[in-house]
Order: structure tokens, then sequence, then C-alpha cells
């Protein structure tokens, strides 16, 4: 196996696939190391934890076919650290890897292939194919992805569900106290009902870079395929179902009030701060007397906080809220003005953008 | 005591005073408070962990006397939170603080003044003043603390070594593995032999913004205190004797190189990589055939790596050192060109920026 790539390409390429490689002593060392394969040409640099699998892929001009597997942090660190511009020789000789660029050399010793580790392909016949704007993937993930559990006893709830409703498709997210919903894409043609982990979509977030233009995502029966600019990733998806959950978005709620986002994270702040020695409980209300929406938390240690922001308030109404999981919602939102729904004490709190129907978020409240 | 001022100024200088108080539950619990006294207009902010007390003076032109604390990190937060340009209204009642700005308002539960400590004043008869720019101390303590050790058992090593020497005043620092010497100002007109804690500095550091023209540094036989625009950190000084560091500097060194600092940082950082395994140790070696100043590392497991830099080279020589120390030691200096000289294997290494007398750094080498 031999390779000449330019120094840059060949750092891109590593850094976008060591993360997903264990560090350190692995359980399983093979698993710390990238899998380099030479065919034709076509160079593929793999990783996998068992669960995903990264393959970034390169063209070279200069190259000789073969396969060897090397520590990936190891080789990618070094390679970023070559003088850019530089000319990067790599050069296998059973299973040490030659690396020479300018007036530098390094042997590293890496391992056979043959134990390496790699996902199944997809099945062609059951894939299901969708494709988006890889800014509309990144904004829509980035506001539901937050909702997900880390309680790994649910693991439906560790994962986002992507899911196709009326011919839309829609991912979801929810830990049990609070669950988001947005809509991906419009009339994709397809269907499909998964659990894609969050883990595997942070590494599809951290690999999509300013360049991506679209993202494929194919899913079949046990899988998922991220498609990016010369990288793809796979995962396992979540076995298990997830909640019926369109039946517990309020279709519309007794007491709304537009707010400015950027007035109401403050405030939110404010009494968080006071909320933390009593578990998070802030409590949100409203007064038509006062033509205001006010949020207070009372502490009997730190003290206690109240902020009011003037606002069209028709009916007075009083809801307790977790300071964390309000601040959460309302930072997912992406406009300047947001919409917060309430009805009786126990009912999901709604918010919103104004006037946007594509993306909800509720929070639960707490008993007060 | 009430204070009235814009939200701007309060938040800055409750900033600069509550990183120093306890955070959450300290085993003295006025610690973590912030000790806020009005006197005729004048307003200090002052906390203390005892070693060390950090006082921010703002002058208000609506206040009336007397003397509260509060939770530190809290009020801090608190104002932070509040809207810019907002005037603040503090009163306290108490122990207790009202705090109201704008539609917001807020109790904060103090306590009284009575048990907070300050430290003593500095004794204005055996006092020592020094003044210099802001930038230059920023720059060359910035330069010395690195060298710095962190084990308590040595304490006279955990600080940075004030002295002055032929008129002119230097700092110092060392680990018994590295040492790191500055001159920080000429013809001083006064004396000083001083060793201030490294965390006292950092502190230090981090309250020079970016408006500050000069410091003023007084030091009596116990205490250091640092003037700075309307901050005022006053610390205990280690007690302990300093090395006699001068006589470990080498005069000159038998062999010397000229060499770009990014090329040396990278190529010293390539070899860090294999010398993880074996506990940091490089090789630095120069050629007079080759042209060349060589690092390598070897590692049996990893690999090895070899890198060279050209230049002009009068003597063939070796020695062996910690890649952490070296590349601590390059990063350090200033200028794009540097000079690395060393002799035998046993002989410190000196590193400085070409033509510059003011700084040095050495480094001991490895057993090989």
């Amino acid at each position: 196996m031999r390779i000449k790539i330019v120094q840059e390409k060949l750092a891109k390429a590593l850094s976008n696939v060591s993360r997903v490689a264990a560090g350190g002593r692995a359980t399983l060392p093979i698993l710390s190391n990238v899998l380099i394969r030479v065919d034709d040409g076509k160079v593929s640099l793999t990783t996998t934890n068992l669960d995903m699998a990264v393959m970034s892929l390169l063209p070279v001009t200069d190259s000789e076919n073969g396969v060897v597997t090397v520590p990936a942090r190891l080789i990618a660190e070094f390679v970023s650290n070559l003088p850019r511009g530089e000319m990067v020789d790599l050069t296998a000789d059973g299973t040490k890897v030659e690396v020479k660029a300018g007036s530098c050399q390094s042997v590293i010793n890496g391992a056979l292939a043959d134990d390496f580790p790699e996902l199944p392909e997809l099945e062609a016949e059951k894939t299901m194919t969708f494709r988006m704007k890889a800014e509309d993937f990144k904004a829509g993930l980035g506001q539901v992805m937050i909702a997900a559990s880390n309680d790994m006893t649910r693991p439906a709830l560790t994962g986002v569900y992507f899911n196709t409703f009326e011919g839309d498709l829609y991912v979801a997210a929810t830990d049990g106290y609070r669950l988001a919903e947005r809509k991906l894409a419009e009339k994709v043609g397809a269907e499909v009902v998964a659990i894609v982990p969050t883990v595997s979509l942070q590494e599809v977030m951290r690999s999509l870079g300013e360049m991506e233009d679209e993202i494929e995502i194919l899913f079949d029966e046990t899988q998922v395929k991220f498609r990016l600019d010369g990288v793809e990733i796979t995962s396992k998806l979540v076995d298990g179902s997830f909640p019926d959950y369109r039946q517990l978005i309020p279709k519309e709620s007794e007491i709304n009030v537009g707010l400015s986002k950027s007035e109401l994270v403050r405030v939110t702040k404010l009494a968080a701060l006071f909320a933390k020695e009593v578990g998070g409980s802030v409590v949100c209300s409203t007064s038509v007397e006062n033509g205001c929406f006010a949020i207070a938390a009372v502490a009997n240690e730190l003290g206690e906080n109240s902020s009011e922001i003037k606002t069209a308030v028709d009916i007075d109404g009083k809801v307790t809220l977790n300071s964390r999981f309000l601040l959460d919602a309302i930072n997912a939102l992406s406009e300047d003005k947001v919409e917060i729904g309430f009805a009786n004490k126990l009912d999901p709190v709604v918010l919103r953008g104004k006037d946007n129907r594509e993306y909800v978020h509720i929070v639960m409240p707490l008993k007060s």
C-alpha cells in the first residue's frame, strides 16, 4: 500500500475519522486504529466503535493498492503537524507504515487489517433514501437533539425519532419531561420510522463542514447511513419503539403570549440563579391587570427574584416549570419573537417561534 | 447602605472580584461573600480567600454609607444578566440586599460584615514601590510563570521570584527541571527580594484588561499589592528562599543554532507524539555534515520519528530533553527567530529569542 497526497487533504480526512476511534488503551485495541484501504486510486479511511463507523473517501493520483491499520489519533495528529502544502508519502511495509514529508520521516507501527471490524452494508432492496440541504438538516437536528434523554435504561429516548407523516419527514426527541419536534423536509416521497442514536447524530453534525450543499440519508431496517461530501457515517439504529408523541402536543393553548426571545432568556437566567436552590423551579404567570408576563423564583437561603415583561395578556394564568428546560426550549427557537402557550397548571407548556409551525418544543409543568 | 449605579460598571467590578470568592459551600461560608462598603460616594467591593484579597473601587454619585456582605458569585451573575444601560439600585436592609433594575427585582440574603476577614494593610514605612507599563508586566510574567512548580512540598518554587539586580527588576521561576528569567524593568530605584504565589499572579493577569496603561506593585516584608485601574490585588508572599539561580544560567554554550520558531514548534510536536510512550524523551542533535538541527523520538510500541531543519552548524552535538519542557520553552519566546544553545549531554540547554538578552529559558537535559 502506498499513497502520495497533499498534506491538507490527508489531514482533513484523518481528522474526520479519528474522533470515532477509541483513544488510549481500548479493550479491543484494533478499535483505536484507522483502516487505510487503497483500491485503484481511491483511498478510504475507516474507523469504528462497533455501533458506528465513519469512512472518509479521497481520490489520489499516485498510489499502490493495499490495506493496513494504524493508530488513528497518532497518525491524525502527526499529519496535522506536517507543513501545509507538503506532499505526504505513506508506504506500508507489513504492519509498519512509513510516513515521509519534506525533511521529516516517521515509522508508525500498525496492525494487520484482518481483525478490523467493519459495519455491514445496508440492504439495498430495503433502503429508503432522503436528500436535503445540509443547512436545513443541521439547523433542524440542532433544535431537536437537546430534548433527547441520556438515560440508557430507556434506550428509545436516547435517540432522535425520524418519521414520515402525511408525506413529510419529521424528527422528534423527548426525555419524558420535554419534547421537541421539527419538520425536516416536505414531500419526501419515501417512508421511514427509525430511531437514530444521538451520539451518531452528534458525529454527523461535527462532520458537516461549511462546504456541504446536500446530505443524503439512507435507512434500512437496522442501520442508517449519512452521506456527506467525502464522508460516510453509518450507525446502528436504536432497537425500540418511540412513544406516540403527536397526541402529546396540545393543538392550542388557552393562554398565549408573545415575547422577545432575548428578554425572555435574560429574565429566565435571573430566576434560574435563585431556582438552583429549589430544584430549578420557577413560576411563570400572566397578569391582565398589569399587562405583563412574569417569572419568579423563591429560595429560602439565597433570596428571591421576580421580573416582568410587558405584553398583551387576555387571561390570568400561572405555571411552574424547570428553569433549565425552559431555557433550553427558548434557546432552541430561532426567531427573535417567540410565543409561549399554557393552560391550567398541569397541561404541557408550548413554545414556538412567532408564526412558525415547523418547530415546536413542549415542556411538562412541575407540580407546584 | 444604598448605591445607584449603571449596570455595566457594577457588573465589571463584581466580575473582577467574584473569581477569588469561594464557590458553593466553603468551610468558612463568609469567604463566598463579597464585602460591599460605601463610604462618602466611594464604593469598594472586596473578596478574599485568606491568602489573597481583591478589591474593586468605583465612584458613585447617588449612595448612602454602610456595609454588608452577599454571596459574590450569585450577585455577580445576577447583575451581569440585568439589561445593559439600566440603572441598578442596591439597598441593604439588615443582611438582606434588595436589587432593583427596570421591571426586575430581587432580594439576596447576605450576612453581617463583622465576620468578614480582610488582609492587613501593607506597612507603609517598609513598602517598596515599582511602576511599569501594564503590557510589559503581562508579557514578562507570561513568559516566566510557566516554569513555576505545582509541587506544594517545595513552596518557594510555586511562586515567581521578584528580585532587583544591578538596579534592574527581574522575575524568575523554576520547578527544578527548567528555569525562566526575564528583566521586567530597568533602573527601578528600589530594591526587592520576594516570592509571589503564582496563583495570585494569575489573578492579576486575568484582571489586567486591555485598558490599563500602568501597573503599580508595592511590596512590604510579608505582602504584595498590585494596583491596576480600579482594582487592587493584595497577596501574602511565599515564606521561603529562592535558589541562587543566576549561577545556573550558562554564560555561553559551545553549540548554538538559529532556528525558525514556528518550524521548531512543529517538529517538536511531531516528536512529542511518539515521545509520549517514553516519558517525553526526545533527542536534539546537530550535524555539521548535513548542515542541520534534528529532533527525534523512538518509541517501541508506537514507532519512531525524526525531522531535520537546515541551519548553520559548527559542531556536532546531541542532547536528550523532555518534549513538553522544550515545547513550553519555545512557545514562551516572543521572537520568530530563536536560538538554542547546548554543550555536553549534561549541561543546561539555553533558549532565547534571537538577539534578545532580556529573557532566557533553560531546560535541564534528561540522562540518555
